[in-house]
């Protein structure tokens, strides 16, 4: 006797923190968990698949999409439309599936704006100093760069508490273990188990 | 770098449901947990230690605690009172410990109401029938008086949805697994984190 859909979970956390790497450790300890795949007008680059990579959709299908509210979020970045169909979410979730949005903070706010009983997660590194010294050492930014991305993390770790919850990426496993933990907690939700109230009191 | 407060838990369900059981098994499982020791103004029973099972007051003592608010909860059965004293409780939660309260809807409506950081579970069988089973087979009530409980148990589940969440007791080592993940989860709720998020932001 389970509650059956699955969870909406937006998943954010500054440049370098270790997003990737935790979904990808998500994805392979809980089975029951997808990842959300953007939409964008911009062009395919490289060996990018339609469908997994992103949906690549053209500006006027976009702007379609918007209109009949079916992006969860969108935003406009380099005259390009960037964000995430409603409908692969959805369904996703009636089959049980508990979807993870990796996004924005901005535009985590958009979803949890329109979806409440969504639950979200920030990321965060276990110091700014940790973060610097991982930045420097992926060595794939200029010290400029470098700067700026930490000037950006700092204004988005400053919104992690408009959040739900809050992990510290220090040691991998157990944060994908806390986050295990929370979607695991959320499923228990009261807020959630109206139908198995009533399915505990009428089976009698 | 944790949150150092410990929780402060509201711990419900019906009559039969299991509660004690549970409530053994996670202090076995779970070193950093607590149970609140009720007050009460009846006389001992039996082997009944003071500070043990109950603390033992007058009822000059019991009335003068209420009147300086150091009730999480209070009550009055058959001309007795009986009540948490909130000292103890919090005293426990500085230290880090979470504290459970296992206590019946109605004073946890008073707890919750008092301590919005409170988290409240609500157990529940995994059917009516059986817990009209379990009731039965403790062979300890007449028919009379599981009747009573029963037509009580509906009562109380018919407000769980009250509580923050429910979990099932089918199977105890299952239950109490879900109860350590709520647990563990809303210890990363971010309304609990605001000085974690600020000692990231300042450790440069």
């Amino acid at each position: 006797m389970k509650n059956k859909d699955g969870l909406l979970v937006v998943f954010s956390g500054p440049s370098g923190v270790g997003k990737d790497s935790l979904l990808q450790r998500l994805l392979e300890v809980n089975p029951q968990i997808s990842l959300s795949i953007s939409a964008t007008t911009r062009a395919p680059r490289g060996a990018e698949q339609h469908g997994k990579d992103y949906y690549f959709l053209t500006k006027e299908k976009f702007q379609e999409i918007i209109k009949q509210d079916g992006m969860l979020e969108h935003a406009v970045y380099c005259d390009n439309y960037y964000g995430t169909p409603r409908q692969p979410v959805e369904e996703g979730i009636r089959q049980g599936r508990d979807v993870i949005l990796e996004i924005e903070v901005q535009g985590g706010a958009q979803v949890r704006q329109k979806n409440p009983a969504s639950v979200s997660i920030f990321v965060l590194p276990p110091s700014m100093r940790v973060l610097s010294q991982r930045l420097h050492k992926r060595g794939t930014d200029s010290e400029e760069v470098i700067q700026k991305r930490l000037a950006k993390a700092r204004e988005e770790i400053q919104k992690a508490e408009q959040y739900d919850y809050v992990v510290i990426n220090d040691d991998l496993e157990e944060c994908v273990q806390e986050i295990c933990e929370i979607l695991s907690a959320e499923k228990k939700k009261a807020s959630r188990s109206g139908k198995l109230i009533e399915e505990v009191l009428n089976n009698e």
